[in-house]
């Protein structure tokens, strides 16, 4: 009996069309991490859970998957290892997890093999990650994340590289309305001092991340949990409601921080950086300065940034920032850098929705010679191997089949051209050339017809 | 206190370098894979245990990597699953392992998919494969393979198509001294019959598989164990030293064979093979016909192959064959194909040995423009800005710092220019362009810097 087979929950194929459209947003995102002098790297699909666990929370390290030790792996464990419950027994039959993100991999080999880079160290990474998350719409268990980060380097030129290199991906792959939002975690620190909060500023990082999800009602009851009391909220709400151009808002800033420190650094930051993009000649930068932009993960120190597709119900495409210490969980102090990330998933739907990829993404076969059976076959291989030669993809129908089968096999396929022999082109040494597209076709010479569609 | 981090045993991290060459051979494969008109098909890295199980044998079984159920994987369990041991055990706490190969995912999707995919289904598949092995050198628990199979159709023209496809990735690998060893199951099964030892096919190929490793005599040994009788043997033994030219090969067999159906027709189709071969007009097809060819496989059952380099000491760097009955497994029968694979660890040593990567292939970034400070910045910005816009991979050095580590950072990276500004080019506008392989430096504007790196 066979079984009839399926793939894990929260997983995917991709058929042909699937990756060549994934492959469009892949090579744009490399091609340009590239022209930026950013060096690829690759890591294991498995990490030792002595590297993986605590850099998550707690809930991350229930979501990263185990492997099973391989042979018997109840050699280790004690009957009491098992009474006492799985989270006991678990790293007794398992060492190894599968990599959950690109980050805590990338510190791992930064400290494995500091004294081999040169520093600054510009990376990319391109690679699937894996969550035991309850998979939904949108939500997979295995997906791709595509990462960039400078380490070894303080210099804000970074941060406007990481903004020109978002506005040159969205660019070539079509996107355009779309808004960079940055803020910087010394500006929140300098909202929390001045409303007078200080102390509690991470608790004021995790309300204001919600603020897009909740709405500010909400934000506001969980900031008064925490221990914010009414006056502090009172001050905050109009901060929260500025909605300026950049520059308004860094002017209502200024005035806001004229007693924060950290504030003031973080705008000074800010201005840097705009001063920046401006010598670039980025001629439009997309940016939104926006106050209320917190970004979730604990380890940013200083500019954070996230892009998203107006008049596209999906988050953020694009997100990132900057950390002082990526590197000191694993005993290497002091490496600051600055990185970011694209969303592959989320930007293929978006591009899916707004018909942006181009036909050339799923353009495969070029041309289809069709099999009219071994008394005319070394003609028909005679041209493929011509095709082939001068860098046409091709292929020859393998079998002897109704011409009817045969077209129908190109039509699905989309090949736009196919080349059949009459018998009375045999002598004439002939093919004709069928358009799949326009319908028409031609009686040309082997050469005639390559020249034909190099040219197409 | 912070952990030394490490990486699981059999596991590698690719480093720029690295990637570059491996990206290399990847993208001579991918490129002769799409020439043939081959789609790219990608499946999970995790598969249903179901899917993996029993398809690769009990040792195959063993070392697939297993993944813990998410949670508490103890929930399903009992006292006396546990007390029965770990392979009573593990079907309760495992569901899902990590793809072996690429050929039962392969199976899979074409079971799954059957009513989407237009046959005959050309497919090719990059990625890497997991095994609980033994790490030892050359041998990882991480490695990429890279598949190729046509399904639905007996046609030897697909054979034909590979062995092209084959020369064609060696040639533009830069790899000419090798053989592409070819025989047939068919062939192997008329020797069984011509020496007399009719219906242990099975046990035959397994022993014939070792001849190179062991060597004659162990393989006799062997064969004598399972029952092979003296005289057979006595039969077999001139057959196995048959070392002539492919024509002198075929000769032989033919003459061997006129009371096998299997062996002539095995002959047969090998004739045919070559026939279309030669309307392709490969040049030199390096086809060694091997009797003693046998591929441990056992769903193979016409034509199988191999390649081996000569002068490096290595196994085989590619190898394929047909089979009748992919899917069967899965409740699709009657689906024949062929399919072959390249192993990239193996041509990677060997480029290595040989010295055949092209530099381009680890050459990143073009040009390092030299930081001097705020002064000059606006000008190394908007260089730096010219230089991409013309497509040059180029950076900026991020920070203020002295000129000789700016130097050592460009050799280190072997960027081949760097550009610099001096004080006095300020205001002629121009920029030092400076060779790093020659050594030589020219005063030039940024037009023709950007000319010049261009043409070289």
């Amino acid at each position: 009996m066979s079984q009839k087979p399926t793939i894990p929950k929260g997983t995917r194929d991709f058929g042909p069309e699937k990756m060549g459209k994934r492959n469009f947003i892949f090579n744009t995102i490399k091609g340009v991490f590239e022209k930026y002098s950013f060096l690829p790297l690759e890591t294991p699909t498995m990490e030792n859970l002595s590297v993986l666990t605590g850099k998550y929370g707690d809930e991350g390290d229930q979501l990263v998957f185990k492997i099973l030790n391989s042979g018997d792996f109840l050699s280790k464990t004690s009957e009491e290892d098992i009474k006492n419950g799985h989270k006991h027994l678990l790293p007794k039959i398992s060492e190894k997890g599968l990599r959950y993100d690109l980050t805590v991999p990338f510190a791992r080999y930064v400290v494995m093999n500091q004294h081999e880079i040169t520093f600054p160290f510009k990376r990319y990474q391109i690679q699937p990650v894996w969550r035991a998350d309850r998979p939904q719409r949108g939500r997979y268990r295995e997906f791709y994340q595509c990462d960039a980060d400078v380490v070894g380097t303080k210099s804000l030129l970074c941060e406007a590289e990481i903004i020109l290199m978002i506005n040159e991906v969205f660019s070539q792959l079509g996107i355009t309305d779309f808004d960079i939002k940055i803020n910087h975690r010394q500006i929140l620190t300098g909202i929390v001092e001045y409303i007078g909060g200080a102390g509690s500023a991470s608790n004021f990082f995790v309300a204001i991340d919600k603020l897009d999800k909740i709405g500010l009602d909400k934000v506001l009851e969980e900031l008064r949990s925490k221990g914010f009391d009414d006056a502090s909220l009172k001050l905050l709400t109009p901060i929260l409601s500025q909605n300026g151009n950049v520059s308004e808002n860094i002017s209502y800033l200024k005035e806001l921080f004229n007693e924060s420190e950290s504030g003031a650094k973080g705008v000074q930051e800010i201005e840097q950086l705009l001063s920046y993009l401006d010598q670039f000649s980025l001629k439009e930068s997309h940016i939104d300065l926006d106050v209320t932009l917190a970004r979730g993960l604990s380890y940013y120190t200083g500019t954070i940034f996230e892009v998203k597709v107006n008049n596209v119900s999906i988050g953020s495409l694009s997100g990132g920032g900057r950390y002082d210490d990526l590197t000191g969980v694993f005993g290497l102090k002091d490496v600051s850098g600055v990185g970011f990330s694209f969303g592959v998933d989320r930007l293929y739907d978006v591009m899916e929705e707004l018909e942006l990829f181009p036909k050339e993404a799923i353009s495969y076969t070029q041309a289809l010679v069709v099999n009219f059976g071994e008394e005319t076959l070394s003609h028909h291989i005679s041209l493929l191997a011509a095709l082939r030669a001068a860098d046409i993809k091709s292929e020859l129908y393998p079998d002897e089949v109704k011409l009817k089968k045969q077209m129908n096999y190109a039509n699905k396929k989309n090949i736009p051209y196919v080349i059949l022999m009459g018998s009375q082109e045999v002598e004439a040494g002939k093919f004709t050339l069928k358009d799949m597209v326009s319908g028409t076709q031609e009686s040309l010479s082997a050469e005639d017809i390559i020249k034909h569609i190099q040219q197409s």
